[in-house]
């Protein structure tokens, strides 16, 4: 059974137009072709650095559209108007630092650079939500890391029981 | 000198009797073994995933029975009733983030599921309280790449001056 | 252009002269030589484990000098007069917790009782503060670990278009 995302890219150049969203477009593509774990993009959306406006799209995409994965790009950074993770942090009811921390520290090894990300995981009801960075190359490698682990997490927040093989045994 | 310590099981099924709890009877088998560090278990507690009984549970080992570590299993992962983390968010007067990101990273070298662990570790008062994932073997990997640690942040809290030999030398 | 960096030694015993700051003085050897990159130490202060004061000088050097870093030395461990990391907490705007956790890796590669440090990083405004441990072999590790960003983050808190070379091509 495909698990049912939403794409969220946070950037204000992107909203405008001024930039196309390279980041946005390639995790749907990630998601559409099957290859991180069965999933289905069911929610797109490119909106700017409006911290009220991101909150309010989260919530609806975790409320109406009852979505199970909310991937979101750009706005993790250091730049004044960089405010996702306080964004996500208001909208998420239990944070999941184990995510933040395998992202952070896998990311490490490609570039110190990547210490000045600032990840925020974590779930509303039954959606996760994982923050990635903003730049195409680094949003791919993160979710990358995390996959993996996604469909467990889904499974686990349906309250299914799934037979986990190969992990701790 | 003995460590006092709490081993605290959460979990709805061990709390009921339908399933035997495996890792809070390893957990105090390692305490009173001594193979981790000197220690004693002088209180032990299986629980439902009540986040208010946790709550009390932890305070009165902290405040009344004065214990100086505590360790609970189970409920810190993604399943609706892992309520484990926010319980002791309630209780801990100060965070202690680098057992934590201790233990994920070293448990994301065993299995990539270990990102969907969701530890908190922090102290109230002179009483540390770590939270342990819930399976047997996984409980027993986190303890065991903590404890080299314990004796020394015990003694830190009991404000004792240690010798700290081949630390940071 | 040299970064403006302010040091703040926080320990009772250097406070009162009754201990040298060594941490605090290798710190500000270390800045000034450029060695880590290029920086200026314009303010240093060595203050007493007294949460709001420490929270009252970083303020100070945030809004009033302007400073674009402010290193932090001591009072982040176990002891029960270590409060510098909840001062800190109260001081930053945004968590930057991608150079908390690369100190903590990074530190935990060398000895396990970095486990019991408790960094914490951020910003309020456009000044980044980062809080390293006490002791001076320990401090210079840390920092060591996160100048590779540090001027990039500058870069970005000024809201500078700088050009990210070989990082995340
Ligand atoms: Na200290």
């Amino acid at each position: 059974e495909k698990i049912s995302v939403g794409v969220l890219t946070v950037s204000d150049r992107c909203s405008t137009g001024e930039a196309t969203d390279e980041s946005g477009a390639n995790l749907q593509s990630l998601i559409s072709s099957g290859e991180l774990f069965p999933g289905t993009v069911d929610q797109y959306l490119c909106v700017a650095d409006d911290c009220s406006l991101i909150i309010k799209t989260l919530i609806s995409w975790c409320e109406v559209h009852k979505l199970q994965l909310i991937l979101t790009t750009g706005g993790t950074g250091f730049s004044p108007r960089d405010i996702t993770p306080e964004a996500v942090k208001k909208v998420i009811g239990r944070e999941a630092p184990g995510l933040s921390v395998c992202m952070l520290t896998e990311s490490l090894k490609i570039t110190p650079l990547a210490m000045l990300s600032r990840p925020v995981c974590g779930y509303r009801g039954r959606t996760l939500i994982v923050t990635l960075p903003g730049s195409k190359k680094a949003s791919e490698e993160c979710v990358r890391f995390i996959a993996p682990a996604i469909p467990h997490a889904v499974d686990l927040l349906m309250d299914w029981k799934v037979p986990v093989e190969k992990t701790h045994d």
